[in-house]
């Protein structure tokens, strides 16, 4: 097959794809199909991993009580984060919504399997958090191509990751990575919630270049 | 501004970037614009991080006294890692080339800021990692951008990341992420090297599925 050929318009759109792409805590309760989910999964799995070793391991989490479980993992996983601000950031964290757990129609729990044999360890002897990275790669893979669906995607990280893996019945080594909401959102946005809410502002680009 | 309606021409073409983006160690050493690299690291910016925390650092590294550390930094490195090998696999291991680094015009050393101040620490009271993570994403989000624009990336990631701060001139509790090799392709090619080479093979994607 020939190599293809990536054009301006092409690339513009794109850009357009990583400016709209958001972390999604809103989402619409309509499903998603299935068929859909199962080929974003296997777009994700083209990302780069070290030394090809595909370490990614996913899970569809169905089981309302399983879903239950997380949900209740994060509400007190968020108290604790709560109690760390205070004054009008103690205020300001409190209105923030930071998940959509109850909503989002798919949950998806990301593993990454620490030894995985495939890549027989090559490119992780002096970096060995490579293995975990590629990992993370194949879910901004998702992300990307998610948002290309029209679908929103939110990474829900503050859980208490301990007791995930016997929650959802995985082995004991694998890493817990990313627990993941999908489903269609309730409205588009360029901005990061987080920016829209008066948390935290984008930093100029300028100032995180150097040259040496 | 309205949200772009993302339609199936583009989301095949994401596909074919997807199946085409390769970590690329053959580079032609024709140079690749200063500007070209200034509006892909701003692309770069607009990975997803936690919190807002944008803790991504990017050093352009020019000096050649500087580009030769690294590659002999390469050098030992991989020579310890090839020593882990034996009998046929530390022949094809020898026969690999992982790394262009004297080819490649444009070396780009990534970092974390491990403590950032944006983003007050929102989502990584958990989860920690997250913070590295976004930097990864944002490599990632290079790297698409990169090879949109028909240029190669590779990750050199056989480095002993612990000389490097020093030897970059950036701040000591910076964390190294990644060095990166950016130019213009020897060729194009839809598998990974290390499966051209027979190291190893893409995994059948449904064995790394389940449901809970």
């Amino acid at each position: 097959m020939p190599a293809p050929a990536f054009d301006a318009g092409f690339r513009n759109t794109l850009a357009e794809l990583l400016h709209w792409r958001r972390d999604v805590r809103h989402f619409l309760t309509d499903p998603v199909d299935a068929a859909l989910v199962q080929r974003l999964l296997r777009q994700a799995m083209r990302a780069p991993s070290v030394g090809l070793s595909q370490p990614w391991r996913w899970v569809l989490v169905e089981q309302p009580a399983r879903r239950q479980a997380v949900e209740a993992n994060f509400a007190a996983a968020n108290a604790a984060a709560a109690a760390r601000y205070q004054g009008e950031q103690a205020t300001r964290y409190a209105a923030l919504k930071l998940e959509g757990l109850r909503q989002a129609p798919v949950h998806l729990a990301v593993f990454a399997d620490p030894d995985p044999g495939t890549g027989h360890g090559l490119g992780r002897q002096t970096m060995p958090g490579t293995l975990i990275w590629s990992v993370v790669m194949a879910i901004h893979t998702l992300w990307l191509a998610a948002r290309a669906e029209g679908l929103g995607l939110g990474w829900v990280s503050i859980l208490d990751p301990a007791p995930l893996n016997s929650l959802l019945d995985v082995p004991p080594h694998w890493t817990p990575i990313a627990y993941l909401c999908l489903g269609w959102p309730e409205r588009a946005s360029e901005s990061p919630l987080l920016e829209e809410a008066g948390w935290e502002q984008r930093s100029p680009v300028e100032g995180l270049v150097f040259r040496r």
